[in-house]
């Protein structure tokens, strides 16, 4: 199947790797808002500019969407999806309902299967809530992320006056993550669930003291959170915090028996080297679904709900039952 | 949806427990080839001769079977899938394509869904080695099992002369499983995954050391593992080894990035009180994933792989979105 890449960020360049690791899928090109030329592919595949890519829509099986949530996926999801069958990773949980409803109309206008919402959370993590809440019938649902980068958070930090560069680590809390494996239903507040460990680099001459205090107060990103923070040289952030690593776990416990008797533990984990490669993979593999469902004659928006495991593999359906059954 | 379940050992009643968990379920009678007054059921459900099966067609939507892979389902599933919508637990690995060439025929003779092999393994295992192998596509697979009880090992050991009762465990191996953890990538032979400890209650006068001789050396079952053997009283027996826990873990280690420079973990584990009543939460969910399907015209043999996640759950596709996404 002959895939592109829309927006060429670490996501589009993962999934240029993803594509690479799969006999089945040709990448075709990179299209990019930005002037072409600019822009070096990893693989030498050809980079076009944005506008091309409807001219472009025969040659293309599936168009697989690497911008950002916040404002290009709304965006240029919906727009896409008249022409192609696309697949993103958009993950503003609260708003997936509302950005479902517009890509399935257009999806549904164009003929194509459009998979939104394609990663590790949401993607892997929603499923296996959805797996597991639909096993433990009575039983309680916890989601850990980290040890591992957020993004959003470290760009919070570096909008703080004084603050020249920063990064930010999630990191679940041991003893509440044993405390759910060992069964003892803990409620759990924000911060007992999760600390933050910030690594800045300030500019010279910049107030230390003022910066700690602002990041540790924060609304929504840190206050709620035991937060520490560390100050560090630019030197140091590159040599030790240069990668994007990230993870976490979703966990549900339940009960069953005649009385409630016997407990159980369903833990999916992940940890990753890099966010951004690990679900470019994903999208990858939703990508060969969105491929076959669209040539079995289906439309609309999917999520990773919608999709039959066994439209994501490369094998036949007697080799998955011979070999992974 | 009614739901009948045909056979009632500890599967059965797992199930019968599982459907008083869903809402949407109603159980309408167990069915087994004993003399049904002898089976009393722990709801207080009726019981009915299997004779009886065929001729209340009408009042059952799913028929979930909990008999054993040896000898009852490779012949039940195939002959009740003519009639009914099925769920079974097949487990036997090495025979899952001759049963599903089978039960295939037969649904589709009977224009109805059947599903087998679902549980944890074959079952959500195998579901997470498809997932996990169409992300991370160079990557390698483990599997371990325990800690928890073998009945087929236990039943071995029973077997024996002298030998009165007996409990066998798989264990895990910890150094074995960090090292995968740990993406060292290691090539584990059998001893060096699992090991096997073994608790035997010896009839008064047996020779204690011939019987463990003969557990160790066993072929197939334990001369390939290092094996421990205690031998207790009938009682102690009884008070620390009734239960029958089991679990384990299913890994997958995989590279991406230009040059493989990023490795990456994903691992499903389950940690359960009661292997078969586990077992049953999910051959629930499965039954009403089938239902759902054959209502959508749906017929033929499915497994794990085939169904769409969404089927499984009670919730609506808006609130599956909005609350697990």
């Amino acid at each position: 199947m002959k895939i592109a890449i829309m927006g060429y960020g670490n996501l589009g360049r993962g999934v240029e790797c993803a594509v690479g690791q799969n006999d089945d899928m040709e990448l075709v090109g990179v299209f990019t808002r930005r002037s072409p030329e600019t822009v070096k592919t990893v693989s030498g595949v050809p980079v076009y500019p944005a506008d091309c890519l409807v001219e472009k829509r025969e040659e293309i099986d599936v168009l697989v969407m690497c911008g950002g949530s916040a404002t290009d996926l709304p965006e240029q999801t919906p727009e896409y999806a008249k022409y192609f069958n696309i697949v993103d990773s958009f993950d503003t949980h609260a708003k997936i309902p509302e950005h479902f409803a517009r890509v399935d109309q257009a999806a549904k206008e164009g003929g194509n299967v459009a998979m939104i919402s394609v990663g590790w959370d949401p993607g892997m993590f929603s499923l296996n809530r959805l797996y597991a809440g639909a096993i433990l019938r009575e039983g309680r649902d916890y989601t850990f992320w980290g040890k591992g980068v957020s993004q959003g958070h470290s760009d919070a930090i570096r909008r703080i006056p004084g603050v020249k560069d920063a990064k930010q680590y999630t990191i679940p809390v041991e003893s509440a993550l044993n405390a759910v494996r060992n069964c003892e239903n803990p409620e759990l507040t924000v911060r007992q669930k999760h600390t933050r460990e910030c690594f800045v680099v300030a500019e010279e001459g910049a107030d230390r003291v003022r910066i700690e205090e602002e990041i540790k107060t924060m609304p929504n990103y840190f206050a709620d959170y035991d937060t520490t923070v560390h100050f560090i040289t630019e030197e140091e952030l590159q040599r030790d915090h240069a990668g994007i690593p990230h993870g976490g776990m979703v966990l549900r416990t339940g009960k069953t028996g005649t009385g409630g008797e016997h407990n159980h533990v369903i833990e999916y984990s992940l940890k990753l080297d890099s966010n951004p490669e690990f679900t470019a993979c994903v999208l990858a593999a939703y990508a060969r679904a969105a491929y076959r469902m669209s040539r079995e004659g289906m439309t609309g928006c999917k999520t990773v709900f919608d999709v039959a495991p066994a439209y994501l593999s490369p094998l036949t359906a007697e080799e998955m039952r011979s070999r992974l059954l």
